[in-house]
């Protein structure tokens, strides 16, 4: 148990000071406090020393020099049972400093609201981390407040102790105070990596705020959490269960593909991160029975995504089946209703979350494998018709559409798309065959009458060899999209000619693993 | 451009000090030290003034309380041309500091070498992050050297600009100083949460070292980078094109499988960091034999991973494939050579390489899922023979063998095993029965005789139905292991039960996405 005497407090967001001085005032600590605090302090009418008054030097540099002095750092970094030190204290009158309660210049805040870059500067912390990282540092006789969400642990531990804290709590303070001022940190040097294009640098951070804990991780046996780099996840729960670590996962490999169709027409349904269905068909309520007849069998205990408001008339389609998550971009009244007529159905609105330019990061065994997301946009350029007959506009959508669904389909990965819906997807396989072969077996089984109709395919790499595209035309697919690359192109060229197939060459890969 | 007239320079890390002193001396910078830093620089013969001499104020605390003083701050901290800044440096009879050198306590080797908690925590260091930070703020003037690779780095700045640097260096430098302080406080921040075991913090922060830039990410048109928390990845390349992004990752997931094998009987083939072949025959030469007989046509462009040393003879029986990357518990003198025939064949030495307790990271639009690994140890306890047939000890070892290497097939996954050896696996798919017509196909295609062997099967999750487990048992697999969970899990047992077929429960679950 370590009595408090004396704190020092320093901060930027004032919420809830009052509070704290109350504490105070009640166990007779003395306070040291500078600048806004310090007149904050007198206004509420709590005694307190200032800071330049303390230390007998004045304030300099527009408050850029305050607290830097020796006799508050002495004062906090004292081993309190060292004799040399106490000496050492008392030969240079200075006092002990117990309590450091400070909360940093909000860096973060004034990047989110300014593109001033010498106002983001000023904004960088000095004297607040020196001092609370030596008081972290000496947490076996000093009590560190990092930020205005410990107060009231801060005050209950006063009152519990009256007036002291425990090692154990000081303990806990110092951990969340190396904490803030990592994060702090890890805020500014990406500040600096961003404005200079240093998507690498040597020392890489990535910094998150916890949103919640999870019951578990991927397996019931493994814990896991879910956190953002952002302060919320930009997805409102409406009803059901908690969400699960699979759940979310499934949610985010959702919302990356449905938010980037086109807006109002998207179904996606995934299960297991891999999409089992997608379609932009304008009819909303066809959107969602076209996604679903993909394969009906594996939307079971799925994930719906669509990019458009569901209305009463889907949700009593949706609740025909059963699902664990239903995503819209807004859900009506009634809709919603009817939606949690099913109890545990996960509902999600999901306006507002949006697609940002990101790193992804695969861990392995503490290596992070860093890369940026597989972001672009195509462009007509980035196609080339390498076939003798040449897709009509209705047939080159058709294709593109089954091009951008393979960069979210694990690879290798193919699909299979009849107009403005997929009718079979093969993922997650080593051979590239295989693949052609599962949604050629998905397309037989769910698609009726899939010989009368126009079916394209797309590839996320190139064909090794022809079977695989053989095997898609003899199955009535009429035009293929595939980046180029194999040296087996030309041949893949003159079976697509020779069977009158279209055969379109991206400049593009798309793995994803 | 700006001069430098004064350096303070405070260094744990003595090395090459002497260069950086030659280069000052030659542009008559004054020096300002304290402490072990101070005494070096005179055992050098230069001229050095200590920082109690340049403060007027003595070094305190066993030298915690050394720089923190106004003078050295004001003198780092003051806008050059401020008039008022001006005034109040020249009023306190204070100096411009215009280049900081600074390396910090080192914490991280202090940690990796000692398990002390006071010698740990002394060794957080409080006056040099202070110095650091203050620099790197008002990089407008203040050049800041944070760490000793970017010596020759300055000796070359000031070179080119006799004496000054210019602020497009001090930028860099401050760039990199934040990620220094960052990457420091991460650090210590992970020990405080480590020894407390929260797994979970508010503040989530990730830190590692850049290993190195890659041509490009998954695909080319993506750009991509290895890191580690460690210093290096313990995997040694002998030979080949550098490793590609897609390499590192079928890397990884080859030796997270091949490392937990039983040692000197392992074989791994990735693709598309998929398992496309296992086997843990004591024959070294069989065990590739074998792994790769299960899929030999994925295997193409694959990554074999031994968890034994390769000799002459395996490495002959490799080369008759075209592999992307070998991987050996070490590799004798004679198989490198044969290997190295192939000439863009990746050569991997991974015998340092060690499974470690690590948390994954699985990263979408800036939101992270974090959770400890799957890295249970199968116990006798974790397992229930549920069927009226109990599993002899080789079919249980087979059982056992197939469940393992499960947990590192995508989900769902199915996977088939002779003996030692699997001989179809089945992953990646939206519905479990899928995987097991994979599987199965894979094993009619690639295993001749394999109605007369026997073959056990291994789910990572339960079956929803009979139809999964009922399409195994008809080609010819006499005993399975799964969790159990399902509401069907009697029909299942009772369908075990009527075709004589081996059963048992698992009590965990493995999802892998």
């Amino acid at each position: 148990m370590k009595k408090i005497k004396r704190a020092i407090i320093s901060l930027s967001d004032k919420e809830n000071l009052s509070s704290i001085l109350k504490a105070l005032n009640k166990y007779n600590i003395e306070i040291i406090s500078s600048g806004g605090t310090f007149k904050e302090i007198k206004k509420l009418k709590y005694k307190c020393t200032e800071v330049s008054d303390y230390t007998k030097f004045p304030e300099i540099l527009d408050g850029r020099v305050k607290t830097l002095h020796p006799k508050i750092h002495a004062g906090i970094l004292s081993k309190r049972k060292n004799r040399l030190h106490k000496k050492q204290l008392l030969k240079n009158k200075f006092d002990e400093i117990d309590l450091v309660i400070v909360n940093f210049y909000q860096f973060e805040k004034v990047l989110e609201g300014s593109k001033n870059r010498s106002k983001i500067i000023e904004n960088i912390d000095v004297g607040g981390p020196a001092m609370v990282r030596a008081a972290a540092k000496n947490y076996k006789f000093v009590t560190v407040v990092s930020k205005v969400e410990q107060y009231t642990e801060l005050i209950n531990e006063l009152n519990k102790n009256n007036g002291s804290t425990s090692l154990e709590f000081r303990e806990k303070m110092s951990r969340e105070a190396f904490s803030e001022t990592a994060y702090y940190d890890a805020v500014v040097a990406d500040f600096f990596n961003e404005i200079s294009f240093n998507k690498f640098p040597d020392r890489k951070i990535f910094f998150a705020n916890l949103v919640e804990k999870l019951r578990y991780g991927e397996n019931p046996h493994q814990s896991g959490a879910i956190y953002s780099r952002e302060k919320n996840l930009k997805i409102k729960q409406l009803g059901g269960k908690q969400l699960s670590y699979n759940n979310y996962n499934d949610i985010f490999s959702a919302l990356i593909i449905s938010k980037s169709l086109p807006k109002n027409t998207g179904t996606v349904i995934i299960k297991h991160s891999n999409p089992c269905g997608v379609s932009v068909n304008r009819d909303n309520i066809k959107s969602f029975k076209l996604a679903l007849k993909c394969d009906p069998i594996s939307a079971f205990g799925g994930i719906v995504a669509c990019n458009f408001k569901i209305n009463k008339k889907l949700a009593v389609e949706l609740n025909k089946i059963f699902f664990e998550v239903i995503i819209g971009n807004n859900i009506d009244k009634d809709a919603l209703k009817i939606l949690k007529k099913r109890k545990n159905l996960r509902i999600i609105d999901a306006e507002s979350f949006k697609l940002k330019n990101s790193q992804s990061i695969n861990s392995n065994v503490n290596n992070y494998l860093v890369q940026t997301i597989d972001k672009n946009k195509f462009l007509n350029k980035n196609f080339k018709v390498v076939s003798k007959i040449k897709p009509n506009k209705k047939t080159f959508e058709s294709l593109l559409f089954a091009f951008n669904i393979c960069r979210y389909v694990k690879s290798n990965a193919i699909v299979l798309v009849n107009e403005d819906s997929t009718v079979g997807i093969g993922s997650g396989q080593p051979s590239r065959y295989d693949s052609c072969k599962i949604a050629i077996r998905k397309m037989k089984k769910f698609q009726s009458f899939y010989k009368n109709k126009k079916i394209v395919a797309a590839s996320d790499a190139f064909f090794p060899f022809v079977d695989g595209i053989e095997s898609l035309v003899n199955s009535g697919v009429s035009a293929v999209i595939q980046p180029s690359g194999s040296i087996r192109d030309k041949e893949i060229i003159k079976f697509a000619n020779q069977t009158g197939t279209v055969l379109i060459f991206s400049k593009t890969r798309h793995f994803k693993h």
